[in-house]
């Protein structure tokens, strides 16, 4: 049994130090320099029981997951992290190590320094990260998409639900979780589209958004928030994954984004997987079909 | 019932709207101007059943205590707070717009805005609030301490202990919350200290905490990260405080603070309450007394 205070000592050596005048964990707040432009906020929970299973999903990718979930809401407005603040509550008997040796894999994959945080008991696992970021010119919300933008995805959808799916009727095990390009790996190791984000900004995106929720939710935030209505042609589904996953499935983070047809999305993503074109956007809002079917949102909400 | 998407609209229209061009709930992140001089982060979770016992803390006291135990970080380092982002699990059932009420009431009370956060449900009332902050000129760690260094409190100390104590055993009602200088007032509505630790700060305070964990405990931060001991001479108790009360009972969110004896602390506390003097910084790290007693520090810590 550790306590409280020994523990952050352990977690604060292993997240590492900064390397100037800034000062990270160990006081009331991390001290450290603002950005330039503007800056980002945003943060996410990650519940143990509601947004993963522990039966299926091994503490530290637990972890690496809800920092992953923050960061790529920063990669949603064409944004680069800066810091995390990670707190989390946890039952007596947790391995807590664990849980932050995935957080601080992330924190490094991710090049987003977690520079402090809280930690408490608490009936059940519950990881919050709450991120900054910045960006250098106009971020992309995603109120600006306009009939005639098209719309792109980063890549294939429905990878993370079917590899979810797969663990939990036994078709695949936990243990191939560092196969390249399986469902499994996206399921547990999802990764943000910082530089997909950073190239759709550059090219002049007008709105952008997050597979969190799935595609049909989140594109319709899009919509909505834009006040168009979309037509999509073309939907790429990962190889492991039905179509019901596809339009469905959260926790992609693969990002979808609206860009008017004169952007220059060949030079910007040079070096990345080019975006796959999946529709249009059209003038009127009530529209949103996929192959002239109306694309229903099955997204999952939470309720009180 | 309602549905997370419906109910994160009530909530942002109860919040509030930037009035220039930044951008608050609503999208991926929040877009805001970044700080001047140092940026200043930090994050703390209140969990029901933990820190605060449901049957004697009303849930809109629940968010207001979240809110002031994150800004009262900012305050214990001499800033200001600059924006929050406030996620919140809370089981089914849960009146949520309660409980946002009163972090509502207490972004206006603190003036720190909430500009984003998350909304998911879960086995118990989590609420986590990442505070972003500013200090213009250099914050004030834990750290600086130095023997001879006067040791200073904000206010008399254990209101919050004692409130909480005299709810449970029937002595005082939930109602009379309003009452001023009342320990269930403190207990249920604690501010942070901001105008006092800009003025220790100003005046040049050495080193600096918030009692969050107990006066003994929150000294013996300061202590470990100074490398000083302590000699305390007077301890100032709140009227419905016991002494225990006062040195180990955690949720004052009074100030701490440690300065050289000729720090200009009458000028730059003029119109606050004077801060009361306790004791001095002494060489030897290994003396932490009260009145020539060792003062030990019972103060609570998570395990696992």
């Amino acid at each position: 049994m550790k306590g409280e205070f020994a523990l952050i000592a352990e977690i604060a050596a292993a997240l590492g130090a900064p390397d100037d005048d800034e000062l990270w964990i160990g006081d009331d707040a991390a001290i450290v320099h603002p950005p330039q432009g503007w800056m980002l906020l945003s943060a996410d929970t990650v519940v143990a029981g509601v947004h993963a299973d522990l039966a299926f999903t091994r503490l530290d990718d637990f972890g690496w997951k809800a920092m992953c979930a923050s960061v790529s809401d920063i990669a949603a407005m064409g944004g680069v992290p800066s810091q995390a603040l990670v707190t989390v509550t946890a039952p007596s008997g947790t391995d807590i190590a664990l849980l932050y040796s995935g957080v601080s894999a992330a924190a490094r994959h991710l090049e987003c320094p977690v520079v402090g945080g809280d930690l408490s008991n608490g009936p059940e696992v519950v990881v919050t990260v709450a991120v900054t970021g910045s960006c250098p010119g106009p971020p992309v919300r995603r109120s600006g998409a306009r009939p005639g933008d098209r719309i792109w995805v980063t890549g294939p959808l429905g990878a993370s639900a079917a590899g979810l799916r797969r663990l939990r009727c036994g078709e695949a095990r936990y243990d191939n979780v560092l196969e390249v390009g399986s469902s499994v790996r996206a399921h547990a190791r999802p990764t943000a589209r910082l530089r997909e984000g950073s190239a759709a900004r550059l090219a002049g995106a007008s709105a952008m958004i997050d597979v969190s929720d799935g595609l049909a939710a989140d594109l319709g935030h899009i919509a909505d928030a834009s006040g168009v209505g979309f037509r999509l042609d073309h939907l790429p589904v990962h190889p492991e994954a039905t179509l019901d996953e596809a339009v469905g499935g959260g926790e992609d983070f693969a990002l979808v984004f609206c860009a008017p047809p004169e952007a220059g999305l060949d030079e910007s993503f040079i070096g990345l997987h080019p975006p796959i074109m999946i529709g249009v956007c059209v003038e009127d809002r009530s529209e949103r079909t996929l192959l002239s079917r109306p694309l229903e949102a099955p997204g999952w909400q939470h309720t009180w």
